[in-house]
């Protein structure tokens, strides 16, 4: 291998880009000549952005989401409504959601969903932490919006059971047609959810 | 964007990671996720190997490959036959044909081929260097390994015509069909060509 490289410098290089989800050795070394061919501040700069960022990040004690601090920005700001708990799987959820503007509650990232298939149970998961600050009181609804799988709705499920002895209401995203979706293209369970949980045409024109 | 990300750390490294090839922001930032989930040395691992592949490599000052040193380990080395140099495109080539373990002679990279489309003309290249080699003395044979594509046969014929004052041989890879290839799926001009240059049978029969 190190005869193949000729190089132990970029063997090494390419036995690292070759670590990431998708990346395999060919486009490694794709990836690191590319970085060879151009001004040595570029590669530096991705060197260092990944280390500080592995260095500085931790997850918030709180809600699990990433952070720079112990506690995260979302979870300290006095302008966020700490009544309100959105349950999320991931960290991408969260920004995904902080994207839409339409949220102002807390958030709590759970991690994943219960998935036997993949070995997940509940204890692998941040459902023991929720628990406990529901608990701590001051929570007054439990938004789920986990995705709208099996998996998502029995992990909803789980949760609700579990938050069953106190005193929050617990919510779940609206299943829907997507917005920009045609009828014809909507599969029937969706059209039947949706017919189910259908909305006073006022508030579609209040938005 | 900053509030898409809740952290600058990310946001860096996201912005980083986009700037590879192939790489968009999406990507990126599942690269990115994915560095945070795993064990902190594999960030540094990555990082650290990024910054030192682009310290510590330079071009070799003879045939324009990578090397760690001034000189790389193929110009430098006593084994090799300093009398043959192969012509290649890229750094690349140097290692698919270092990987056939077919050849003992010494490389020139070019940095590419002549190529009016994308403004790459004979002084973009290291064609000067090469003459100069071959000036020099003691070479007795250039082979001509670039890409059996128009660029490739004018940047053929274009170093031929400026070795035309030298004592050198000029040979090109032999064109034919591919091994393991078929016949039928072969196309006609190769087919012209394998004709034209058909080898003894016995020859096969040693390899």
């Amino acid at each position: 291998m190190s005869q193949e490289f000729a190089s132990t410098l970029l063997e090494n290089a390419v036995t690292e880009l070759s670590r990431l989800p998708g990346v395999g050795r060919k486009t490694a070394l794709r990836l690191a000549l590319h970085l060879l061919r151009r001004e040595p501040e570029s590669a530096e700069a991705l060197g260092n952005a990944i280390i500080n960022m592995r260095r500085g990040i931790r997850y918030c004690t709180v809600c699990h989401n990433i952070s720079e601090s112990d506690v995260c920005p979302i979870c300290s700001s006095v302008s966020r409504d700490p009544s309100t708990v959105c349950v999320v799987e991931t960290v991408k959820d969260v920004m995904s959601i902080e994207n839409t503007g339409q949220f102002t509650g807390l958030y709590h990232v759970l991690g994943g969903v219960i998935s036997p298939m993949d070995g997940i149970g509940p204890d692998q998961l941040e459902i023991g932490s929720l628990v406990e600050r529901v608990a701590a009181g001051g929570v007054k609804e439990v938004i789920l919006a986990l995705s709208a799988t099996m998996e998502g709705e029995t992990t909803d499920y789980y949760i609700y059971r579990k938050l069953g002895l106190y005193d929050v209401a617990v919510t779940q995203l609206a299943r829907g047609v997507s917005v920009g979706n045609e009828i014809e293209y909507t599969d029937e369970i969706t059209l039947g959810r949706s017919l189910l949980n259908r909305t006073p045409f006022e508030q579609s024109l209040r938005r």
